[in-house]
């Protein structure tokens, strides 16, 4: 029987792995290794890598902190632009170098694997759908005058944000998040 | 000696591959089977794969007709919007799949090769830059009254265009570039 702990030591493996090396660059002997783990195992907590990489998408998913986006403490705009500093914050953490899972394996893996593509759509679409409840808000309380409708500006907002990430990651600097920024602050009035 | 109209099928054959399978999911031996040449015939050409996708990112970067964003015959507001169109037919060509070559590339290997997360930097920055450049001449005419700077505002295009084809690419649809072209119209005005 597979021993309980090692399956979140794969997780957490894993999602370093993917993060850095992408999905086809990762071998599950990266995983195993990375884990402190004999190849083996892995495949016991795991039917393949694919079936991993969905359970750390799965997990990187619930890390967004959506639920920021719904405590009603802040104003709606202040609340959406601390929800993307928090997720700023994150990438500073690695330096710019990891990017947003979601992006990553959308560009990497969409015609790849129609698992992590449906997850990848799913987790844009859950998380749009929060961002634009809050531009919802923000417009039924005044504070939003933008002529744009809710959910385009939401769809956008999260579009031009994983733009923004992939640029950093590719630059290896936050000045195309303060970019993302400057635009929130034109378009969200 | 290598036969010189080999060369250019197997760059031909690789921005297939590239474009559907990324890079680290693209072998030697798939670039030759899709130009119909032996595997060993690609190393008389090129050094290794990477060397190959350096070509095969420089001959992506000279399509983006960059070209147009510097013809004086349209007004600067309307040929920007018009270079985007163009992008945005050459992704529908291919049903939304291949997303934008810089994008993947940039997702994948910026951890993997200084070379080609170089070569993807170079090509989004020079892209950036002529995008600055029409918005620089629409604000010099009076037909850019937005009151970010051309250059955030043209680093954001960039980046928000970015983020849409990936998310066409997600969910193999237009409606995130006609997103883009929503937000365009509000900004660049």
């Amino acid at each position: 029987m597979p021993r309980p702990s090692v399956r979140p030591q794969l997780v957490e493996a894993a999602t370093k792995c993917f993060h850095e090396h992408g999905f086809n660059g990762t071998g599950i002997q990266d995983i195993a290794r990375t884990a402190g783990v004999p190849k083996g195992s892995v495949y016991n907590h795991f039917e393949n890598k694919e079936a991993l990489a969905g359970e750390v998408l799965d997990r990187y998913a619930a890390s967004r902190r959506l639920g920021m986006l719904a405590d009603g403490q802040l104003a709606p705009v202040p609340r959406l632009r601390a929800h993307f500093e928090y997720l700023a914050a994150d990438l500073e953490n690695f330096s710019y170098k990891r990017g947003c899972m979601f992006g990553n394996f959308g560009a990497e893996l969409s015609n790849q694997t129609d698992l992590m593509r449906g997850k990848v759509d799913t987790g844009l679409s859950t998380w749009t759908d929060a961002v634009t409840q809050v531009l919802q808000e923000a417009r039924e309380t005044g504070a939003l005058t933008s002529p744009l409708p809710p959910d385009r500006l939401g769809q956008f907002l999260v579009d031009g944000w994983e733009g923004a990430v992939l640029r950093a990651k590719v630059t290896r600097s936050r000045a195309p998040l303060d970019g993302f920024f400057d635009v929130f602050d034109a378009l969200v009035v």
